[in-house]
């Protein structure tokens, strides 16, 4: 018997004790370290994706974890590998992924969410979605790396150059991963946010916060770029004044990484468009080489740990989400749900 | 002396006689055969670029001529060649200039608005402004290099490849001359147009015509496309329909050309370019290679002559204004500048 945690609709969540099934034909059953709330998982707190995950839905897909047994026809991993879960299901017959865009896949099924998730003691989960991890990573920061390979995704797509100056707009934990990656692959950055908190984050790492309460950007910018503008802007805030920024402070033939749910239509400066040649693209998840990718940098030092302000156990995962909702100076809530829930080495 | 049709303000035009200046170090004179009227030449005729153009200026930009005098330094040509304008003077200062994308300079002049233009016997331009043309080139023909080589411009910044899906919204002159490149580089062409007269223009061009107000073209693009939607949109309508259907049609990673000038910010689908990683690219003018590829699409046989609908003598400039002026069976209006007037060879 392990534990798992149950969205029961109306903001609770009810912790169950559950028997693991054992794993099918190319599957592969993981015993979880740790899951990190994403604000994809606030929003089912919230009870703004009942119709999609129902009350009876085990959470949670940014995760840690160790191979615990192997379904029939899996090869390349033994019991007791370390590994993180890229949650994406594909069906292999839309147009998308005809295409070779199975990440965004017109049928997908995200796991943890159209599927049962993370927030269990043992998950079971198609072997195709596993990503080994190398010896010694910690598996607290490892829970990170389904965040910072939507990050690593985020500025692969902007095809971001060494020297060139990257603005986020926005400054959560997808934000802020986005500016640590740009920064680490070169390029000068600004942050925008106006949480004061967060902003203090921004301090000792590297990169220019601003707050665009007391500032205005779209200057700053130009001012640090010779009057050009950004070379990429990542609209990450969702808002309509991150998107009034994004047209404002992009440099002519700039690129723009639309980052952000935008739930309704905004209104954007598409004379701005044509008339700097303003280039944007949308942004969703992560490929497989976005992961592997987010698991090199976490091995070279990429300090994403600094973003870890929480912590709780699975028993707890109710107050987990009432501490983390509305809370200004949380950035990233890990949930311990193995028994090493030190972290620590591997 | 020689004519020259001066804007006057208040839809009014005076034709009147000039003395042509004798051109300078590195100015070339060309003698002027035809003239296109353009959008932007019919937004000065209704007084809304007053402030920019003044009340003493010579328009026109859309033009074919012949050399007939050479400044200081000027190498590369000689009296008699058959030219086009290129009608763009660059500040060579600015951050875009700086980065290679002259041709959406900062502080761009733009010939036959910031400065005289082609309505006049004898014009006076910057030599690096000359494209020659071909022997044998029509001279009526080549009054449409410049809108067509603004269509291979957007063509080309789609990434347009042979057997894709283009969407063009809009059958002005500029989305028919797109859909016209789109189909000569191989593309399957659909154009929506809300103008019976224009769509009826599409017969016979080898593309499919949609009026959007009885067909829902999204789902008709849909259904061509096997499910997938079109792999390039370009927005030529500077519509909210358009704009709504531009993110309703286009497939997964496809792209779309903001061709059209949106004066006021229109309600953009932001959603749609996250969920299914969008491209919108911004698309203004032309750079040198776009001129050389519309003069070589026109000696190859482009049917561009099919959208000239409207000819006038220089003379009667007022009456072709306001011909045009709301005729929505005119697609190109040219006015004949000099003596050659019949068109034909070179």
């Amino acid at each position: 018997m392990t534990q798992a945690a149950f969205y029961r609709g109306g903001r609770q969540f009810a912790v169950e004790p559950v028997t693991p099934r054992q794993p099918g034909q190319g599957e592969v059953a993981v015993d979880v370290a740790f899951v990190g709330i994403c604000g994809t998982d606030m929003h089912v707190f919230h009870g703004n994706m009942d119709a999609r995950v129902g009350h009876n839905r085990i959470i949670g897909h940014e995760m840690s974890g160790r191979v615990c047994a192997l379904g029939g026809g899996v090869t390349g991993l033994v019991v007791g590998d370390a590994v993180v879960v890229r949650p994406l299901h594909p069906c292999g017959d839309c147009p998308a992924c005809g295409a070779g865009n199975a990440h965004i896949c017109h049928n997908l099924k995200f796991l943890g969410l159209d599927t049962d998730g993370a927030m269990q003691g043992t998950w079971v989960v198609p072997a195709f979605t596993l990503h080994k991890l190398p010896e010694g990573t910690s598996m607290e920061v490892a829970a990170m790396v389904e965040p910072l390979a939507v990050a690593v995704h985020d500025v692969r797509r902007a095809r971001l150059r060494a020297g060139e100056t990257a603005l986020v707009i926005g400054g959560g934990p997808i934000g802020m991963l986005i500016a640590m990656v740009a920064q680490a692959e070169g390029a000068k950055v600004i942050l925008s946010e106006i949480n004061g908190t967060r902003l203090k984050m921004t301090k000792g790492m590297g990169f220019t916060g601003l707050n665009p309460k007391e500032v205005n950007v779209a200057e700053a910018v130009l001012e640090a770029t010779g009057g050009a503008g950004a070379d990429v802007v990542f609209e990450v805030s969702g808002t309509q004044p991150g998107v009034d920024l994004m047209t404002a402070a992009v440099r002519a033939r700039g690129r723009i990484v639309m980052v952000a749910i935008h739930a309704k239509k905004a209104e954007v400066d598409l004379f701005r468009f044509f008339w700097r040649e303003v280039e944007m693209l949308g942004a969703r998840v992560y490929e497989p080489a976005d992961y592997d990718r987010a698991i090199q940098m976490i091995n070279e030092g990429l300090p994403v740990a600094k973003l870890i302000t929480d912590r709780h156990p699975l028993a707890d995962v109710q107050k987990a989400f009432e501490a983390l909702d509305g809370n200004a100076t949380a950035m990233k809530t890990l949930i311990s749900v193995g028994h090493s829930t030190g972290g620590g080495a591997a």
